[in-house]
């Protein structure tokens, strides 16, 4: 996969294309005033990144669609298991205080509270700050008592990859994801959490990607 | 500005004179038994990329540097003002608990404080959390007693690209930056708040730009 720049002539070319379709290299070579050999690599590029498409005896066609997505491309074949974090894991008995200190130790913005080795709940500094300011005794209040409760948390899986991660980050409006896989406990099937995917790792992956 | 897959052919040109520079198209095309005229496309795709090097009368070189950033290149041309939010602000006496009510209501994660139209310190919400939970009287205490203050922080220009603005967050480890620009308040230069630009912010271009 490479990314080229086109030459003036051949933008050019793509304007006579659209105007004029279909046009032979012949009638695109004598408005150019230059030879149809002349125009032979121009023109091998512009089919070969999809700008023209070249149907024999009639002419070029502009498809109009020369650009493809090299980002989105490189994007989907990174999974979310390369860039998580590790996650931060409570279980719903400790109390609120002890689980903000954690998250404080840690400095994270989440915390995933688990029960039987299963994803139970997630809290948030939001949810923390609201609760702490809402007058409840920190050190009384389990952490079970103020999380989000599954189901209503929005996970992902190890495989998929991180656009499917960021689309949700942003369509669900929050600031990480748990990531999880699958597993039977008691016969039941749960979600285990095996890492964390935030708006962080996005930023810090397109810092990466932008890199030259 | 445009992304192609190389033919295996032109992958097969690039092992040839990898291996063999400098090489003639002569030379080339003996090896891959088809004509110069079969190459010339071929060869001008590659040297337009940047993969190979001709110099005349010398023959082919490989430059080792086929892959030019479209992200980077793109994302060089988004400026910060583009695609940045409003900010939320408050003065310096404003009670810490009105200023957690006013990050609520304006669903934020920072809370900018000015003093005579520049700014003058940052909140966020993990510096709310701290305070709330360390037990100061969040009715009584003015915000501008717990924020992080001017110029300990750290800024970004409205005209600068985000680029910029990500590697800043990722370096200085903070959920967002006040976008600021530079006015004259009593003959000396202060910074006015003019936006805001969040991992969120950045996470949404990101999906933005995967979109196909």
């Amino acid at each position: 996969m490479i990314v080229i720049e086109f030459t003036s002539r051949q933008n050019k070319i793509i304007d006579i294309v659209q105007e004029r379709e279909p046009i032979t290299s012949q009638e695109i070579a004598e408005i150019l005033k230059v030879t149809r050999a002349t125009l032979r690599p121009d023109l091998a590029i512009l089919t070969m990144s999809g700008a023209l498409d070249a149907r024999p005896k009639v002419g070029y066609f502009y498809t109009g669609k020369p650009h493809m997505n090299m980002l989105a491309q490189q994007a989907k074949n990174i999974k979310v298991k390369e860039i998580m974090s590790l996650p931060t894991v409570v279980t719903e008995d400790v109390s609120v205080y002890n689980a903000i200190v954690t998250m404080f130790l840690e400095d994270t913005g989440a915390i995933y509270v688990v029960s039987n080795g299963s994803l139970a709940g997630v809290v948030s500094r939001k949810d923390f700050l609201k609760n702490a300011i809402g007058g409840i005794d920190v050190n009384k209040v389990p952490v079970g008592m103020v999380m989000t409760r599954m189901p209503n948390i929005t996970t992902i899986f190890l495989e998929e990859n991180i656009i499917e991660a960021a689309i949700k980050i942003v369509n669900h409006e929050v600031d990480s994801l748990p990531v999880v896989e699958k597993v039977t406990i008691d016969g039941k099937e749960k979600l285990k959490v095996i890492g964390k995917i935030s708006k962080s790792n996005i930023t810090k992956l397109f810092v990466e990607l932008c890199k030259e």
